[in-house]
């Protein structure tokens, strides 16, 4: 029985469940350093507070499941025959009145199939305590989250020489994710968020074919997956030149970012160092263009605990990795984003992001 | 109220349930032609068969929301206020009973949180019905196809020549994902699967940093993603040269592959295009190397209907896009599978996928 293993066992004990089930993600492929891919066919893992853990598993999948060291019975199951009766016969040998699941991975097909064979079966959502165990990063997680971020702000680098007036955002997205494989990225981490004039003001602002123009806010929110870990970066250029109300904006911004580096460390809450971020923005002219809070904790997933937000009460420990990004939206304008990852130590902080936060004009 | 919202509108009144709900995901982007990242934050349309459409968005994405033309209530909420308020003044707002989802799409914390502001809901896993919607492409669905296609068989046009022995799965990956990229990718359709000898026989073949030996299978599955639809493509190689078995079992397969493209027309059913593929596989001395289906629907989602299996008695609409994809594979030695993606017309059918199928020998 693995370290990580014996958390997921001994979590089923606290929460007060029989189990906890796993489906492939983040807190999956921590457990067994390995991906399977999901789609229409439900792969399961029940790992209860007492005995030997079960799994359901495609037929399909079952040599590369035999890699996973995993130490209990296995029900597989057919294309051609469905997967109803591979969870009868897990309901069978393992009877259970209580699973705790991850309420933002599983979906409601497998909570559905769950339902049917154990009929009554307490089916919690734990999503927060099941992560909750990513929380605190070990060296190798940070070594390879640092790998992702160098990989990413190379290629950033790279692309920003290249911004001209007329230049798309489409032709930033391409030039990025070419520049991000050719450093060795495995894959984006998300799909990059490109957007230029008031289109930078939107929450997801997935890249147009629509040219730069003089003056407008460049803002590029992207990372590189590497090693299982996401890299989350966001910079904002003005393209060509900058107006007044632009360097002012960026400046209060470039603040509460600093604030927020100035203030993180292990013991302090998430939602005392948002408070203090956001406190910057709000004390500034700019406070009505204030839409998001400070941040979210970075890792397997671009989005996970801690949320760094007024309300979360709970303490951020060292070893925790979050994104400090405050930013200032003006909708139908512009907006503006400084965005870095920051791991938590007992005595502060390191920003694992270090690509320059100064107001920069490209082009 | 477009043609496709009464799509929606239409099927809760056939399911005989009060709504269908949609979660972002390839149904919303069909009828919204918008793209929302999900995460950690509940985003939900809920349908009725009767009245106006009603929506849960998270209130940093009412900016983009409103490009949509969203006729109905929209209930907003801030992440520091959490979402539990705005399901519950859905559930005064739109009082319904059953409500008819997206199993394989929406996950648990959804489920729970209707589930919680509406206390007895009949949430129906209604996945087969509601993205059955998408199963006949338009014809501006099939352009965004045969881009994704153009795209994809380009890259590994070029990818291929570079191919020797030596080369790493991670180099063939990194090169051909750069090629996707340059040739106007808007990203991988799914994590390319690039697996050499033993490897190739692997469901989900993660390329390794292992070099390619002399006689090596190399099995290379992806597809660029364009418009929002998604290339699948599978061609398997030799390295440096080829056994006779490795000779045997290619044509084998090419026979089975060659079978799916002679039969598919509009009228037959899914499990008479599988009986017919899987049967040359049955029939030749490789039979105990069967491992999967002929194959899945393919559109804005890399596996969705039409699921070419046996004991799936629907026919096959013309309009319809599927993967045509038998393999044999022998565990721990090698795998061939060889995939295309087949339109299927009135009078039979169109393989969108033109790439060589020979027997070819890199390197």
């Amino acid at each position: 029985m693995t370290d990580r293993y014996r958390e997921f066992r001994d979590l089923a004990g606290a929460l007060g469940v029989d189990a906890v089930a796993l489906v492939p993600g983040p807190n999956f492929e921590r457990l067994y350093h390995a991906h399977f891919s999901t789609s229409e066919r439900p792969t399961l893992v029940v790992i209860p507070a007492k005995g030997p853990p079960a799994a359901i598993v495609p037929n399909l999948e079952l040599s590369s499941w035999g890699a996973l060291g995993f130490e209990g019975e296995v029900f597989d199951w057919r294309d051609q025959d469905g997967y109803a009766a591979a969870f009868d016969a897990l309901a069978k040998h393992l009877p259970i009145r209580s699973l705790a699941v991850e309420g933002q991975v599983m979906r409601v097909f497998v909570h559905h199939a769950l339902a049917g064979a154990y009929g009554p079966l307490d089916i919690r959502d734990a999503e927060g305590a099941i992560s909750g165990l990513r929380l605190t990063k070990s060296a190798d997680e940070v070594a390879a989250l640092e790998e992702a971020i160098r990989i990413s702000e190379t290629a950033l680098a790279e692309v920003i020489e290249t911004v001209r007036i007329g230049t798309t955002e489409k032709e930033v997205e391409r030039r990025l994710t070419a520049a991000l494989f050719a450093h060795g990225a495995e894959g984006n981490a998300f799909g990059p968020l490109i957007g230029s004039g008031a289109h930078s003001a939107n929450a997801h602002a997935d890249a147009r074919d629509v040219a730069i123009g003089d003056g407008d806010a460049l803002l590029i929110d992207f990372g590189a997956r590497w090693g299982g870990f996401a890299a989350d970066i966001t910079r904002t250029f003005f393209v060509g030149s900058a107006s007044d109300e632009a360097h002012e904006v960026y400046e209060t911004v470039k603040a509460a970012n600093a604030r927020g580096h100035e203030i993180a460390r292990a013991g302090i809450t998430a939602h005392e160092i948002d408070d203090a971020v956001i406190g910057v923005l709000e004390a500034s002219p700019f406070a009505d263009r204030i839409r998001t809070k400070t941040g979210h904790g970075l890792g397997r997933e671009v989005h996970e605990a801690p949320y760094i937000m007024r309300g979360n009460h709970e303490a951020v420990p060292a070893g925790a990795v979050f994104t400090n990004e405050p930013g200032l939206y003006a909708v139908g304008r512009f907006g503006v984003r400084i965005e870095d990852d920051i791991l938590v130590t007992d005595d502060g902080n390191r920003s694992l992001t270090t690509f320059p936060r100064e107001l920069r004009i490209l082009g």
